[in-house]
């Protein structure tokens, strides 16, 4: 294998690689490659961890077709070090790959691509299309939800599914929760979802998806298939091999009716919540909120250190009431809000808080109640 | 106590205590306190882990003159995350300090002033003042050969001593080693250096002084005791007991006859050192530095991951050479050199380096080799 490629488009490529090798591998582990294959066609490159894998391809000179697979962070290390705008690379001996630019000569131990894991084919004869900026948004509202404790296999993934929203519109919505929040999130979409067995898509992988759609411009293609989900950007492919579990029906944990509305300035809320969880306890971060007419009293304490309290104006329809929340987790549903106002809808002091923007129905965020001492 | 006091003023008054207090002390020891303590002059600051202590002094607008001793970190904390331009602090009941700003109150725990360690008060009528930027230079070209290893007690400071350059003025020098390397770097000064039994500063208090150097317009005064050595500057004073032990003699490192010199463009050899490290071995990142009369060529190899090489010009004067050196040393020095080109001089293969500036005499780095396998 033997190729001549821009410096900048095989930074690009290699950084889109990094995400999806195994780090902890060594340099030894052929999980911690990247897999590199030469033709007429220009370079293309495949990472994986077994779970996850991203192929691409990306354009260069080739004057040996052939393919070799390297240690994708010593790769991408040495590539971003060196200087000039052009990098020439040509397997050696068969055991290494030579990377030449300006003064500069690596020969990095390589592995035959033979070795390389392969990745199953997906049927992607049904697919759905979506606008980047719509996905990018559904991804923002509900991956911080997703739990990040791996004991909680069912919940370390997002569900997708179809809805149909109150003006009769098909809609793509990704739900998220660990056990103490939730979050849904939907956008308009074209062509078909067609969900398989399982429909729970790993956070590793979508969080991937996440980075990658920085700077897409066109719609992004998602296939469901039985054990496994394809995401297709621009010009790169994400495989992503589907959680085994099933996601609980989490339309029945959502209130129906609520005795308490209650309308509040976004960021206000959120610079008053910054400030009371300077003291709020460790753990729960549970911070008090007394709801009166026209305010909202936050305040939290914490042993030994001492106690805050901030007042926020806000618009209350019903009775007064006293209630605690994790401050952090309602603080992250603020952050991933664009609109001036939001609405808390509340039920009794035990009862979940629903967040929502004050401008749109395409996201919903319920945070659970915790017990104040 | 009671004052108001501008919020700006205060951040960076709290944020100089920062590197002073004892971060591993938990919310309820006094060491990881700010003590305040106002007067109708304003609103002095101390903070101190015994070993090392800052005094300063802010404007504020004092109502009941009082001290307090609070944690430090929190209160930063939230003087950081308050809103407005000013910020009321005030004791109550004499075991809280209550801090308020716009719709925001907070009540820190606070521990009576006389709780809080003092500070041995230092004999300065001999001190000797330097400019900022000097002092800077100095402490940049010296602090970063410290050993950072506990069990070198002896070496865990920076020797300061007067020296007389070659051109007879009286200069400020300080050297540090950790064994494997030596950096010394001096200045003119006025006054009287009048080092007392140690002259050994410990580096973290040196770190400190570096870190509140940035800004300062006035000369800096030094004074050592028997114990300790005060450095003031603009509106603050650092306290720091000195180590109880002997720096060694390091002129008789120092080589006086070489063999060879080489030079170098600063900015060539620092780039190419970056890249070779990328397959430098771990423990002693060692760089094989082989000298001809037009080019030196380093070169590394890792076992398992490859091997990398790098030419660079240079103009050698003797015979050509093959050393080891550890490459991250020599890039550190490198970084804190300013001049285009670097003179290093040599000797046989397991003689120290000796790197220098060609347009300064003010600094001197000695590099010791290491064994090529």
């Amino acid at each position: 294998m033997e190729f001549i490629i821009a410096r900048d488009s095989f930074i690009q490529a290699l950084s889109r690689v990094s995400g999806f090798v195994d780090k902890k591998g060594g340099n030894s582990s052929i999980l911690s490659s990247v897999l590199l294959q030469a033709d007429s066609s220009g370079l293309r490159y495949t990472g994986t961890d077994k779970t996850l894998t991203v192929l691409g391809q990306v354009a260069a000179t080739v004057s040996r077709p052939g393919e070799a697979a390297v240690d994708a962070s010593n790769l991408l290390t040495i590539v971003k070090a060196i200087s000039g705008d052009t990098v020439h690379c040509a397997s050696v001996d068969g055991q290494r790959l030579e990377v030449r630019a300006g003064a500069s000569t690596f020969r990095l131990t390589s592995q035959p691509g033979g070795e390389f894991p392969v990745t199953p084919p997906l049927d992607q004869s049904r697919s759905l299309r979506i606008a980047p900026d719509a996905l990018a948004r559904i991804l923002d509202q509900t991956l911080f939800s997703v739990a990040g404790d791996d004991n909680r296999y069912g919940l370390n993934g997002a569900h997708f599914e179809q809805v149909t929203a109150a003006d009769g519109s098909t809609m793509l919505r990704v739900v998220a929760t660990d056990g103490n929040r939730l979050s849904w999130s939907q956008a308009p979409f074209t062509g078909e979802l067609a969900i398989g067995r399982k429909s729970l898509v790993p956070r590793k992988g979508l969080v991937e998806v996440r980075r990658l759609l920085e700077g897409v411009k066109s719609d992004v293609e998602i296939a469901f298939g039985e054990r496994a989900a394809v995401v297709r950007l621009d010009d790169c492919t994400i495989h992503m091999r589907l959680l085994e579990a099933d996601f609980p029906d989490y339309r029945q944990v959502l209130p129906n009716a609520f005795k308490r509305k209650a309308v509040v300035t976004r960021v206000e809320l959120s610079e008053a919540l910054k400030r009371v969880l300077i003291f709020a306890q460790d753990s729960s971060r549970s911070v008090k909120f007394a709801c009166a007419d026209e305010t909202i009293t936050l305040s939290s304490r914490k042993l030994d250190a001492g106690e805050s309290k901030e007042e926020v104006r806000m618009d209350l329809q019903g009775e007064p009431i006293t209630m605690g929340f994790n401050g952090r987790f309602l603080q992250e549903v603020l952050s991933v809000i664009s609109s001036e106002r939001v609405l808390l809808e509340l039920g009794d002091t035990l009862s979940p808080c629903i967040v929502k923007s004050t401008d749109s129905a395409d996201a919903l965020f319920v945070v659970m109640p915790v017990r104040l001492d």
